[in-house]
């Protein structure tokens, strides 16, 4: 008895000890994550929402008559928001942040062009602490480098502060995370400032999807493709010893698709993402990086052997409803602009480069309420002008309608981003959720580091996380919030009444100054 | 001492029990493949050449003045290449072989018309056994439908006749690595007819890429996007209970990308493939089946809940010198024709679809042998009209200056069915290597499996099987191989000559028959 309960005895810890061996490994990558291989795809730990926090899905706010605006990052991207703030009634530009002072100063000429009186200023490494802090600012509008997107936007969070982000607005699954609490534990605007989802062909593509003039939507197509060969020293450098700017140094730390969200925005849109269907599956696949690694050498007169981004990257992505999504990146080889933005439906096909058009045959033109003037129209190849152009005419999105024709006087990639600062506002002013929410900002920003995942792992396949912890299915299908017509004439009226008093202060002000 | 023994030894058993738990599984796939997991990648098991079997990495045979041919499979690709076979001199269309005996006998009109001899006529499910039998047949030419083209192909290289086989030339990979043997061990051609290698643009822009116009080729697209809503009912029916025909019914029981080799043949070889270079990883991603369902089940008249292959399919290839090419398959939803032909290089760009472009800028056109004409030529546009001509001039593949206008006359697919034939031939006559090997044919036939087993494990990546066997990195890139001009001119002479001869007898029996 005692042979036998000694040889139990051992065989159980020896087993046990066995399953020890083969219990899942929990693997930590580069950027800390934490991951387990799951029948050979590679799934990422979610956070648990913490007890009591709440979703933001269609997060509202009370309606705000005049939004009040710091801008932190007047580099690149900034001063032009500054500027085409200035066209938009009823917002008041309290505080300008950069790094550099003088740089933040330099906007002030936008505010004394517009009558409008002068803002605060902040500089320094943390200058837009002291911004945030501030009690008189709704709304934080950030457009500094990448890498400080987040350390301000969670700063303008915690001092309840809602914030807009300029893409790509969180780096790694940390950030997205960490955003997205802050956002549901603070009931606080995060939003991604993805202007692509306001270009015309996009727009009014959208609302023909929306309509069925494709049928189903089951596969789309959006890129960065953008050779950046101009620009790579146009991007700020942190001190003499700095070969490379921001922009560069950071392609060449990472690997995945770093920059997705002018490619990816639009397309998520057409395709209801936790609006009824989600992101389940993404593999990504890069080239070597040669470009990439000469462009390092050049400046940094070295060999660069470790250039992460490949020189062009390829991500796949697969929905819970058996759609397909690509995207590319590629700022390196020489080539045209693309954004690849493409709809496959079942009875129709959309395509923006190298030319826009639509393929749709006679019967589904006619079902979506256009008469062909051809005889025979077929989807073999795309609309005629005229077709074209009576469809898009039906088809023209109201948001187009509404801001188009003072987008492209006011400007900025041909008017989307003017549209774009034009929408959040209108649906501050109005109370109504905002067009783009946190957790776009996390599908569309996280491709970065699940590609890598992926690359570093044979291409593997990478479960992508459920942002919405559980609602992506609550929201049936994407839409654009809109006040009615009275609120909003209401809304503008007291927009308009606010700036006009503002500007009668600041032309005062300003003539003051000059004396 | 006993029970430390008895502790030992049951430790011992116990390790030993759990080892063999933890040892790899090998799986076996729909297809019969076996393969297991390795690291996250599906490892598909790779064949050994048998004791004593050489590749045909190479293989030349030879030098034929005549080739004899058998057809096999004349129902809607086979009568256009019987055609075409009429205006090659040097050859002798033996015998002509479908299921159909009346579809056999159509295609003598095609010899009567050029004065060639009638052929011999083999019908019924076994005819082509006979015709694979004969002894002055040299190669037998496979347009049967793809369930048949294995078993043809075989038969024809076991009866020691070199073989040509129409697209997908394998359907699985057991019949590319028994092609693979079968080439190997019999030292006969075994071809797959990719006719798009040797359309216009495709050649031309081969040939600038192996001159380095568009620097080192990083990355390269290929597609199938061809809506094949008007030709599903044109595929042969096996009786009156077959609804869909071959084609649809192959489509609907196969995922993966079962037509790959138009969109993959011309940029393997553009990227060198097992001439420097080899595939290493795939991995696909289908959307869901829409349209291929629905058109199963007009016919069927009953619901269809299986539909194996997506209406798109995605599959993106790396290469071992980290390249990476993406193969596009669509023939279900309503868009224009699109083969998605496009080369990215580190110093220029070209892209077929929707409209043919190069993108250069003027240092690199320059250094191509060309004078840009306009100022501030840049590769963020496509080129100019007349510097594109230019460039295509320049670089004109030989094999179009060649077959080009007599091609153009000839036509098949406007011509490139002919030049294909065209070179076949005169390799044949020259004892050359032909321009496709088994290689290829196997490299560019398993996306179809390999892509439906990353597809049916959440799309993992699968290892690329090496169907060389070790020597993808003998030949230092792709080759067509010319006879020196002495010889094609003494080949062609004996060619020329041959056909006049034939063509007399072809005359005399044809007046002979109208009496």
């Amino acid at each position: 008895m005692k042979k036998i309960g000694f040889l139990v005895l051992s065989l159980c810890f020896a087993f046990s000890a066995c399953s020890t061996q083969t219990a899942t490994t929990v693997n930590t990558s580069e950027k800390g994550t934490q991951w387990e291989w799951k029948n050979g795809t590679i799934v990422v730990q979610t956070p648990e929402r913490p007890a009591g926090q709440k979703s933001v899905l269609g997060l509202t706010v009370p309606k705000m008559e005049v939004v009040r605006v710091g801008f932190v990052g007047l580099g690149m991207r900034g001063p032009g928001a500054v500027e085409r703030f200035t066209h938009i009634p009823g917002t008041h530009i309290v505080a300008l942040c950069d790094y550099e002072e003088k740089r933040a100063e330099r906007c002030q000429k936008y505010l004394e062009k517009a009558s409008l009186p002068k803002a605060a200023v902040y500089s320094g490494a943390t200058g837009y602490e002291e911004l945030c802090k501030r009690d008189d600012i709704d709304l934080v509008y950030v457009a500094a480098d990448w890498l400080h997107h987040f350390s301000v936007a969670k700063c303008a969070l915690e001092n309840g502060k809602h914030v807009a982000i300029e893409v790509p607005s969180a780096m790694n699954l940390q950030e997205c995370w960490d955003l997205i609490n802050l956002s549901e534990a603070n009931r606080k605007h995060c939003m991604i400032l993805e202007n692509c989802c306001y270009d015309w062909f996009e727009m009014n593509t959208l609302n023909m999807a929306q309509q069925g003039v494709f049928g189903e939507v089951i596969r789309a197509q959006g890129a960065y493709i953008h050779n950046l060969e101009p620009f790579w020293d146009y991007y700020w450098k942190n001190g003499e010893n700095d070969k490379l700017g921001w922009r560069l140094e950071f392609n060449m730390r990472h690997r995945g698709d770093v920059y997705a969200t002018h490619g990816l925005g639009p397309v998520a849109q057409a395709l209801d993402i936790h609006r009824g269907d989600r992101v389940t599956t993404l593999v990504a696949m890069d080239t070597k990086s040669v470009v990439g690694k000469a462009l390092v050498e050049e400046r940094a007169d070295s060999a660069c052997n470790n250039f992460r981004n490949g020189d062009h990257t390829t991500t796949l992505l697969r929905t819970a409803n058996g759609k397909v999504i690509e995207i590319q990146h590629n700022v390196m080889t020489p080539q045209p602009y693309n954004r690849l933005y493409q709809l496959t439906g079942t009875k129709g096909f959309a395509n923006k480069y190298p030319v826009e058009g639509y393929a749709l045959d006679a019967k589904q033109l006619s079902a979506s309420g256009v008469q062909p003037k051809v005889d025979d129209l077929s989807s073999h190849g795309f609309l005629p002008d005229s077709e074209m152009r009576a469809l898009i005419e039906k088809y023209q999105h109201p948001i187009l309608k509404k801001y188009g024709e003072m987008a492209k006087e006011v400007g900025g990639h041909g008017g989307m981003d003017f549209i774009m600062d034009s929408r959040m506002i209108y649906c501050l002013q109005n109370g109504l959720p905002l067009d783009m929410d946190v957790y776009d900002l996390a599908e569309w920003c996280c491709l970065a580091e699940l590609g890598e995942l992926s690359m570093d792992n044979g291409c593997a396949a990478v479960a992508f996380p459920d942002f919405t912890r559980g609602e992506w299915n609550v929201v049936k299908g994407y839409k654009h919030a809109y006040a009615s017509l009275e609120e909003e004439a209401a809304s503008m009226e007291k927009a308009k009444a606010f700036t006009a008093k503002l500007k009668e202060r600041g032309a005062k002000e300003w003539a003051a100054e000059k004396k």
